[in-house]
């Protein structure tokens, strides 16, 4: 039998360079999880199903009001649990995202200044039974996550954003993450990439180790019962 | 001094033959506030804006999970409010919309069994402090709507419901039509042309009365103050 899956969200400012672990994070589970047929999902936010792709061209691309832009954010994202995460999760898979709701209280409510009490509203209208099982926030300071974003690549709406966008965007990050600090892992991204390494392996190993230490508690409730 | 405008909503079942007399009220409109320097913005939803023409085509086309598709429609109703509808009033204009609110309480709640609940919290979050001044229900047996339906035009995800859903989506509309008896005026869309038009002129004229009656009871108060 199959425990219900793990849910993995991966946050962080534009620049902090997130997206070069998501696919190492990936590559460790797959190999852990492959033994005994979990499926390991990688996905994001905006996006993560044909719909939500279509509206992250919108969203990343076009001005509209901050209200507006939450709703959308929250639209995707109600299609991605309903498409992606929930029948994963239920099938003893894995998920893990690039941006999940943290995204929307860092960048709507600590860029943008939506109030909290909104977003809070808008949560628990979408996923009020569903959060990550582990949180993983790259942070690094503005200058470096700028001077990463400037060397790379086109920049998109948000990236657009000036310096006190992403100062508020950070904060909020980083307040969340000590709210929140059961799920949260803060990783100091100005470290080298095998140094980041490093700190993954042991924060997953201690996942998989949960995991499968629940898995048997389960297995052993099922034999007795 | 213009005094604040009116916000009329016409709403009905697919096939109900309001589309007609959209452009028929807001010609009287135009005609009889045209001395006054006052506007007449005709509108519909969804859409309303560039981002809701976008997005009207995604929610008219594509199927997708029943939330999202709540969140969708209010993501685009709270730009069409930012951006055409709360200026217009403000300025002192009018504004006539094919569909408002009432037809998310129709067609998801009453159609599609999204609990009003989860509607109610999306109204007040997304417009808290607005209503209609007037809302004009067409309303029309299912035979009678689906027969001008099959003989007019290619049916959208929603006009390709089958009759529960119409039956369903109608009540909920005369439902709030009683429950928010002093802004909704049925119209039994039965009638002839000519017959709906007699009742839609006394309709708007008493709205007229009442609007330029309160604008001079502000002009009084203004000149005395």
């Amino acid at each position: 039998m199959k425990a219900t899956g793990k849910f993995i969200t991966f946050e962080g400012i534009d620049g902090a360079g997130k997206s070069t672990h998501i696919a190492y994070v990936a590559e460790r589970l797959r190999q852990a999880l492959s033994l005994q047929s979990v499926e390991v999902i990688s996905s994001r936010e905006p996006g993560g199903t044909p719909l939500g792709e279509t509206l992250r061209e919108v969203l990343l691309q076009q001005k509209m009001h901050l209200e507006t832009e939450a709703l959308l954010m929250f639209a995707v994202r109600r299609e991605h649990i309903a498409q992606v995460i929930q029948p994963a999760l239920e099938r003893g898979d894995w998920v893990i995202s690039d941006r999940f709701t943290d995204a929307s209280f860092a960048y709507q409510g600590g860029g943008r200044h939506l109030s909290l009490d909104k977003l809070n509203a808008l949560e628990q209208w979408v996923h009020p039974d569903l959060q990550p099982d582990l949180t993983l926030l790259f942070d690094v300071p503005l200058a470096v996550a700028r001077a990463r974003l400037d060397a790379t690549r086109e920049l998109d709406k948000f990236e657009q954003e000036k310096a006190d966008f992403f100062a508020d965007t950070r904060n909020e990050y980083l307040r969340r993450a000590a709210e929140f600090s059961q799920r949260f892992r803060i990783i100091d991204s100005t470290q080298s990439i095998a140094a980041i390494r490093d700190e993954l392996d042991g924060i997953i190993d201690a996942l998989l180790l949960s995991a499968s230490e629940s898995q048997q508690i389960n297995e052993v409730k099922t034999s007795n019962a």
